[in-house]
This record gives structure tokens, sequence and C-alpha cells, in this order.
């Protein structure tokens, strides 16, 4: 196997290897949201990797479609790996109808993969953990989603965060009374650019806009100070939104579903970090959603971008069945939040010493040392042994450098005596002749 | 997005969703892998799902080779997913060799792809949890890993297995010493074919060989007698096979090593339900192997194949780096085990009732829910809340499907007087007016 030329230990544009410290950090997070979201009555499902490519295909946006991962499988099939979570569990839904207990709540954790440009905290495998309800049109539904991304994120955000909160069929609304005599291809082309608004600023958004036939700047203008503008304090302008809604019985429900939704989760919030703002601007990118949206911004790092969103999708599930199953559920961006933890906690910390080390002064006592560990294994503590049968210094300096807090050191004289002898690395203190059945005191 | 033609909601053939029940039981086992390894002192790594292709071919066998997802990504290169975890393993080791604090110990638990033929417990997309040490050749360090998986399967085993455990130079050695005048390509198709002996059985097995050039059947069927072959304590014969290496110096060194080996993990064993035996005629089919091999066989179900497997591959590394690397390792089967676990465990267990749903019996009282839901949920308990908006018999109906225990009932009088009505599903009782200060003495 050993060539002259040797193969590239390169990892592809957009993916990373994962370091011990960064993969127990994300282990941390993903138990954190499994032990919460099992409290709320979450239930866990997974669904592949690899799906049809019809399954992915024209249901994000036309970005989404271009991004994935697509290929002919060993049997001809047109296949592609998963852009998001929600579309296979979409396809979950409608194919297990009989047997799910409804509404059903179900969260996942997982990579998804597109082909975008990649940036600080976004890569083209990413982790995310999503929260959906399916069966239940109500506000009660959009409230549980959203206070439950609220409970996950609590424990684990760097700092203090403000989830964003608005409704699909407002902005619509407001658009088309904006900007009149819009397609739904077009409309699709200025949520996208509405999208953007928090990562290039409204000037940008409303060159985009003006690429959009029969989209003037005065509109576009005047439609960017209606999603942004607040009252004097803070909050949204209710009063102005519903009498620009008055002749919209729809329009005038959902307002006020927002209005309720907004105040009931910070009613319900376990968090002082977390804070719940209605927000018009908020658009989300995707196609699917069709009432409440949401998306997570750090305070003191908005430039960021959304570590957690979501909203509510009543047609997704139609895509594959003729039962309408309504649906609403947001994702937490795992590999993102983990980002923003290393952007706020930039200091790396110093590991604390634990754990005991065997170490084998003489190749005779090899089999005792493995006795020993063996014992240690069984108390529970974090033990290791020489594997290299080397040198005892070699063997000093390798246990200092994986942090052991103890060195064991075994040799004849221990072995013939059933003893052993003990070194604290932090301390530096050394006891010798320690018998064997004093071990647990002298580890813990 | 509706249309009157459904998109199918079929996964791919070789993969499947997971139920919320294969779910949990899939991250029960994860977590307990995760838990002993890292008391062993084994650190965790990650590496991505896609990988340039000429990282991953020509490093298993022909057969695997053809078994790789491949394709072109946007960028058009040639990629490919995963189809095991050692060889993006051996990259990254090459990829930090300046850092790494060798021996290097890690696990991993993550999916791999293959599109072989789909069979019960064998999937296209599947789990495997991996250990290898690298940067020791020692016989410790064969020892550490063996003793690992054992120790790791020691806990979520369905019933007693067996570790067969063999070696690769003593293999080739028995083989050519049997078939003479084999070059290597013919070698690794007799290695792959004595791989498939628990599977298909001897006669199936000489067929495979005869296909072989110049393999005749006599000497097919004298390489399987030898193989198998035990002397009348069922153990091995160590003094036959000392003897038919006598004239070879590296393979009595390697016979020595094996039978070492095995006695020392058969004396660091801590779980009854594990043996371990020398067993000449296990192969492993991958081409990397070099010294130790190894095969996990549930005793009570030989037929169901393989549960962990492994062996040294002192090779692997020098693909990518200059720099020598020896290695050792092996993989618990995850989504085999699983698969195991449900074989022997085949009744369905009755879920037992827990938790508390909150039914909502007047619209009026839902804020008032939501506050009592917050409480449980801060007290640790599991807990949900009516998301219908619908009538109390089918709120309580939904709660006995979801195997709540008991059901909190508010109403405007309950919310009048800051109390609550509560039932207990499984004995039937019923309790009014209870104040809400009482409420952690009734739920846990």
């Amino acid at each position: 196997m050993a060539k002259e030329q040797k193969a590239s230990t390169k990892t592809l544009k957009g993916f990373r290897d994962m370091s011990p410290r960064d993969a127990i950090a994300r282990k941390t997070v993903i138990d954190q949201i499994w032990s919460s979201a099992r409290q709320s009555g979450f239930e866990p499902i997974d669904t592949p990797l690899l799906e049809y490519s019809e399954t992915l295909l024209g249901t994000g946006n036309q970005e989404t479609d271009k991004e994935v991962y697509l290929f002919r499988d060993h049997g001809d099939r047109n296949v592609g790996l998963r852009f998001d979570l929600t579309v296979p569990f979409s396809r979950y839904v409608a194919d297990n109808l009989g047997t799910l207990v409804m509404p059903f709540k179900r969260f996942q954790v997982g990579n998804s993969y597109r082909g975008e440009k990649p940036q600080r905290g976004r890569y083209r495998e990413f982790c995310q953990a999503d929260f959906d309800i399916v069966g239940a049109d109500s506000l009660s539904a959009d409230v549980e989603v959203i206070s439950q991304i609220a409970f996950s994120l609590g424990s684990i955000v760097p700092g203090n965060c403000t989830i964003y909160v608005n409704n699909r069929q407002i902005l619509s609304f407001l658009i088309r009374s904006t900007l009149s005599g819009l397609d739904p291809l077009s409309e699709s082309k200025i949520l996208v650019a509405i999208d953007k608004l928090a990562k290039i600023g409204a000037d940008a958004v409303v060159d985009i806009m003006l690429k959009v036939d029969g989209v003037e700047k005065a509109q576009a203008e005047s439609l960017l100070d209606l999603l942004t503008s607040r009252s004097a304090s803070g909050d949204l302008d209710w009063e102005r939104l519903l009498s620009l809604a008055s002749s919209d019985e729809t329009i005038t429900k959902e307002i006020n579903r927002l209005k309720n939704t907004v105040s009931l989760i910070s009613e319900l919030n376990q968090s002082d970090k977390i804070k719940f703002k209605a927000d018009l601007s908020i658009a989300r990118g995707l196609g699917y959603y069709t009432g409440v949206v949401f998306e997570t911004f750090l305070d003191d790092h908005p430039g960021f971008g959304s570590i957690s969103s979501g909203g509510r999708y009543n047609g997704l599930v139609s895509r594959f069945s003729k039962q309408e199953v309504p649906g609403v559920g947001g994702s937490i961006g795992v590999d993102r939040l983990l980002a923003a933890i290393d952007l706020v906690q930039s200091a790396e910390q110093v590991q604390a010493r634990s754990g005991v080390f065997i170490a084998i002064a003489d190749q005779q006592a090899r089999s005792y040392g493995f006795l020993i560990l063996r014992q240690l294994r069984q108390m529970g503590s974090l033990s290791d042994i020489d594997l290299k049968e080397g040198k005892l210094a070699q063997q000093f300096k390798y246990a200092d450098r994986r942090h052991f807090r103890k060195v064991v050191i075994l040799g004849e004289n221990e072995m013939a005596t059933e003893s052993f002898t003990i070194k604290d690395l932090e301390t530096g203190e050394e006891l010798k002749s320690v018998p064997l059945a004093d071990l647990k005191s002298h580890v813990s």
C-alpha cells in the first residue's frame, strides 16, 4: 500500500474534522437537547441521509434546490443528500399517518448537506436539532414549539439572545399591498431578499428588489420602512398594522394570533438569557412556510447570523399525502451554536488533571498492570495503561501530556508484594509500597 | 405545492426510517459506548461523511470499492460517502501527526454507507462505533482495543457472545504453505472466501477457492481442515501450529503473540456474557489488516453474523504519510447489535405510564395551563399540554394513547381558585380543587 506518491490528507471544501474537544462540546449540547426535548414529550425519530431526489427538490426555494448534492446510485436511481430535516420528516409523517398519535411531537438531531459558499460557522455539512408538531394548526402548537426551542437554548446559549417572531401571511399581505401586481415567483424573490436584511442591510436589499420586474425604488423603500418601523416603546405598532389590514379578516386574525403568540411565549419564558420580539422583517427564505416564522440572533453578535429558526408549514405534508396535516417546527443550528460558543469563549480553558495512568517499570509486571487496570475500570475511574512498552521516563511524559492526575508505577517489587507506587502529578507527592487492597482510597 | 400527483413516501432500498422506540434504543447504546470509551481514555473525534474518492478507494478490497457511493460534487470534484470509519481516521491521523499525543486512542460513532445487498440487520446506511489506537505496535495495544470492545459490549449485548481472535500473518502463512504459488491478488481472493465461512459453510468456500487460478480441491479442503481443526480440549492445537511454523521466526513470534493476547484478554474480562477464543479461520475481508484480527458472534444466533470486528493495520496511515504509524482497532456494529437485541427480545414491552398531561376544559384557562406546564418543566417532570384546542374527551384519549400517567384538568373554576383537578390514568382516582401550591406533591 505504501507508494511514493502519498494520498492527500485534505478534507473537502466546507467540510472539517472535529477534534476531541469539539466532539465533546457537540455531544454535550446534543445530550442537553435530548434531555429537554424528551422532558417536554417530543419523541425522537431518524430518517436516512440519502433520499430520492424527487423527495427533496422543489420544497425549499430555487437557491436550496441548486445546493442539494444530487447523483445516481448503484441502482441508477436519482438520489440526493438531505438539505434539512423538515422535508424528510414530512415524508415520514405521510408514510406513518395510520399509526402516529396526532398531534405528533418529534425531535431529531442530525447532519444535513448544502453545497453553499462556506463562511465562518457555516459548513456544507452541518448538524441541526429540529422540533416539530404535526396535526395541530393551533396557536398552542406555535407557542409550544417556540417555547421548547427557548427552553433548549436556555441551557446552552453563550450569552443573551432574542427570538424574533413574524407571520408569513402578514408579511405577504404587506408585500402585496405595497408592491402591487406581483406574481408568486416574484413575491418569493422579494421574500428571499428581505430574508437577507440582517446580513446585508437595507440598501442592498432594495437593490435586489429592484431586479424584480415592476418594482420601483420608492415602493421598495416604503416596504422596508413599513417592515422595520416601531412605536416609541420599541414594540410593533399593532394599531397601525391592524388598521392597514382592517378590510381583510384573515390577516386581522393572523395579526392577533402573532400578538398573542409573542405575549404567551414571553410569559412562559424560563430563561433570563432569552427575549422575544415581534418583527415584521423576519422572512425565512424557504418557500414552505405558511404562518408563524422566527429567527434567533445573539444580542452581542447580531452579525453572526441566526442560530435557530423555523415556522409553520401547513402544506408540506400534502406533497406526499391527500390528507391535510398542518405542521409547525424549528431548528437549532447545533454547529452554528458551537461556533458561537467558541466566538464568545475564545480563551482556551486549561484542562484539569484527572484519572489514573498505569506505568510499567518492568515488562514482567505488565499482566499485573492490566489486572489493576481492570479493577480501576470496575470502580468507574478514568484509567489507562502504557501501550508503548518503552522507558519509564517516556511513560511519565505521556501521562503528563494526557493530563492524568495520578500515575501508578509497577515493577517486579510491587508485583511480588501485591502493592503499588503512586505519584500525584499535580502535587508531586509520591508514595511507595501501598498495598493493593488500598487502591480505591488512593485513586478517588 | 399540493398537486394531484403525490410524491412517493418510500425510502431508498437498504435505507429506513427509525421509529421513536428504535431511536431511543440507539441513543441508549451510543451513550453507553461514549461513557465506557471515555472512562478508558479513548477520545472522540469526528470526520466528514463525504471525502475525496481517492481517500476512500483502494483501501478495503475490490468488493468494497464497488460498493462506495461515488459522484461529482458542485465543484466537479470526485467525492464519495465513507464506507467505514477507519480509512477517514487514518487520513485524520496523517493530517494531525504534529499535534496528536501518541499512542493516540480514539473512538468515533457514526454512519457509513455501502451499496451492498440489504439483508436482515444489514443496511446500506449503518451506524458503527470504532475504537482505535495508533502509534503503538504492541501486544498491549491489541489487548486494550479488544478488551475495550468487550467492556463496551458487556453492558449492551443481548446474550452470550464469543470474540474469535486470529492473526492475519499466521493465516497468510497457512494459505501460502498449503496453496503454493499464489500471487497477492489470488491470496486476497482466498481471504475473502475464508471470511465467508461462518455465513456460507465449508463447501461453498471451497467452491469459491476453486475459481482462483491454480487451486486444487484437495489443497482447498486441506487448508479448511487446518483452519478449523481443534485439540480435544476445544482449544487451538498450539503445538502443531508452532511446529508447522518452526522454520519461520516471524510467524513463530506471531503465534506466541496471538496465544498471549487471547490469554490476557480472557484474564481481564469483566463480563460473564463474553468469552474469547483463538480461531485460525477468522479472516476479515478488508485488505488493510496486518496482524491480529477478530470477529464477534452471538452464541445462540451464530447465523446472525458478526456484531463486532477489527484488527491491526500497520500500513494504513502510510497511504497518507511518510511516517510509519502502526494502528489497531475495531468496530461495534451499532445497528447490527440493535437488530440482534430485537431478535432476542422480540416481545414488545408494555410502555409504563409516566408524566403529566394538561387538559384544557375551557379555552379561557389556556394561559393558566401554560403557566402550570412551565412549573412542571422547571420541576423536571415529563409534561405536555393539549395542542388541538378541542373537546375534553379527545384530550383524555390522546393522553391515554401517549401513555401519560396523570392528567391535570383546568377550567374556569380551577383558574379562578388557583387550583387544579387531577386524574390518575392507572388507578382511575380523581381529586378536585387541589391548591396549585400542592402541585409538586401530586405529580412526583
